[in-house]
């Protein structure tokens, strides 16, 4: 049921600091933790929207930076918003576009206002500010609108990650004013602050004197090590607010999943699964491996006999390889698909372990399952 | 149900010279007039199975060149034959390879006995004949073997078009000889000749007296304009054995479609939807458009509202418009879709047409309505 006041995350249980949950939006309801596909431009790569809901996805993200280039904010909204032009019905998540404008715009240039910057595209100027990102995520439709911040760029000084932090929180008070509720939408803050947790300390106290409905952990996953990662989400995580949902961004393998939901985390998303599906390296209960090696040419397995997607139970790897030695676009079409599935089942195990209070074992046994390789009986 | 006997083709009503009738195959029963799609090298480029299975195809067509290139014919028999590998338990026809030799390999020598080329991916050394050809289509387990044949090239002189049909049909009483016949399995001569006549009537008597369960007409479509292909038809269509189905080979529009079932054709096979498909072209009831105009970029209407594929059904043009224009795949993925089951829908209403007794009515109304275009009320 939609909820009458803002987006809603409640908790069903606990398996150390592990979390069971229920995300209650205005599009649906969301068990957590959860891993959101990336529909970068308004479609998830190589995937029709019912494939995506067939694997158990019920969020996807969309990325404000591509779709305000193309096909425009504007034009999404004059055709209904991002739901409906994309045939997503369920929530959807839209990132700020600070991260892609500082990783793929040329000509970018950052003042305490914002960023001006050149589309990739066709080298047209842009301008993205705390209330134009809340604009133009409020013109998408995002069921979650993020606060626009700076990532701050790792390696950092203290020096460089304090002022970067002071103003993305700043801009987070802006992006709070700038936000228009909704029954059943909401809006999440992001922590900054590196590796230095003095400043993610700073950092949560003033996310949480503003007040958002979800809080996410920016500025990891960018190079410092799964190590710090972790140790930066056990510093940081247990002082956020409880009663909100937790969001890891851009993160990521299998493992860092399961290290960062003991930690606490709800949420997650990557473009690992869709990318390698694209490049034919498979995500698997047996591990990761590359389809175009030619140990697969005959081998007349299914790829995980496990997995209930239409590659697993109709085609053999020998298949597989076939159409990525072909270049056949069928290849990303069944591989990406796969490994989304794969991304569901395996969060939906994590789900189901975390219920029974036995997600440390749950997880070894996952890890373990991994380094045995796919020729193991 | 299968047959006992090979595959057979019978006639349920007839307009004009346009046929109705049922192919009874081992791998199922086909409705004719029937449209194959192209699933070049072991899928249909941008479709999965199910999806082609969707728009009502019954009947796939797959390339012997491509096929025993990559993966290998004897790769694709330890697999357990094409049907198994594309998951397509459906009847599957499989051309001789001769005319992809012709136009994709390098350094192709043409002798008496056959043909030895190398491959256009790593230049490996090939050789097809009548023998192995057939043995090749075996291998894949086609449901319907094509003879391996000479495309006699256009324009030729009647001296050359002579020579190359009297070899064509050497090579078909080899080919016939060369077939392992099986229950609900046939194999297909083909008519060449150019365009003349008498040449065409020798090559059609030559086939019939070798004998096989349908016949193609070879040789058109390679330039020589929908008038002559009308004329050679309609004079040598008449004089094929009248119990056996009638392929003509690489055709069409859907324009060539309509003008050759009323001259008595009954199979057909084209890359066009799949390949407009993958450059944004869209076949409608409205005519040809290309979604990559920019009058599509705001168009919030269905691409064809007549249609029934997730595209028509779920999306806009202006979502369409926006997948080519940023390449995503899905672009291709939804339109070729669509063109597949627009060719479908388009069969199936001369099927109805023709069982109707108003095939010529339906013709005109049809092209009347492409000719309208797509901003028509």
């Amino acid at each position: 049921m939609s909820p009458a006041g803002p987006l809603a995350w409640s908790l069903e249980s606990t398996d150390g600091a592990a979390r069971l949950g229920r995300l209650a939006t205005a599009h649906g309801e969301v068990e957590t933790p959860v891993f959101m596909p990336v529909g970068t431009a308004g479609t998830v790569k190589a995937m029709t929207a019912d494939a995506v809901r067939s694997t158990g996805a019920r969020l996807i993200l969309g990325n404000t930076y591509h779709l305000m280039l193309r096909p425009g904010a504007e034009r999404v909204a004059r055709l209904g918003g991002l739901h409906r032009m994309a045939d997503w019905p369920g929530p959807i998540l839209t990132d700020s576009g600070g991260f892609q404008v500082m990783s793929l715009a040329p000509l970018r240039k950052l003042d305490a206002d914002g960023v001006t910057f050149r589309s990739h595209v066709d080298g047209s100027e842009h301008r993205l500010t705390p209330e134009i990102s809340t604009a133009i995520q409020h013109q998408l439709d995002a069921t979650i609108t993020m606060a626009f911040d700076e990532c701050t760029p790792f390696p950092a000084t203290e020096e460089q990650t304090r002022d970067s932090m002071a103003m993305s929180m700043r801009w987070a008070a802006r992006c709070r004013a700038a936000f228009a509720p909704r029954p059943g939408y909401g809006q999440f803050g992001i922590v900054q602050g590196g590796v230095f947790q003095d400043l993610r300390d700073r950092s949560v106290d003033a996310l949480a004197a503003i007040g958002f409905e979800g809080y996410a952990v920016g500025g990891l996953a960018v190079g410092e090590g799964q190590p710090t990662m972790y140790a930066v989400l056990e510093a940081t995580v247990p002082r956020l607010p409880t009663d909100r949902p937790r969001y890891l961004m851009g993160v990521g393998t299998p493992d860092d999943i399961l290290g960062s939901v003991a930690r606490g985390i709800d949420m997650f998303d990557c473009v690992i699964p869709t990318r390698a599906g694209r490049t034919a390296r498979a995500y698997t209960r047996r591990g990761v491996f590359n389809l175009r090696n030619a140990r697969f040419a005959d081998d007349d397995r299914p790829l995980d006999p496990g997995c209930a997607c239409p590659l697993c139970t109709r085609h053999t790897r020998a298949y597989l390889h076939h159409l990525f030695r072909c270049t056949e676009m069928l290849g990303p079409m069944l591989l990406t698909w796969h490994n989304i599935q794969y991304y569901q089942d395996f969060m939906r195990g994590i789900r189901e372990a975390i219920r029974a209070g036995r997600l440390a074992q749950h997880a070894a046994a996952q890890r373990a399952t991994w380094q045995e390789g796919d020729d193991s009986p």
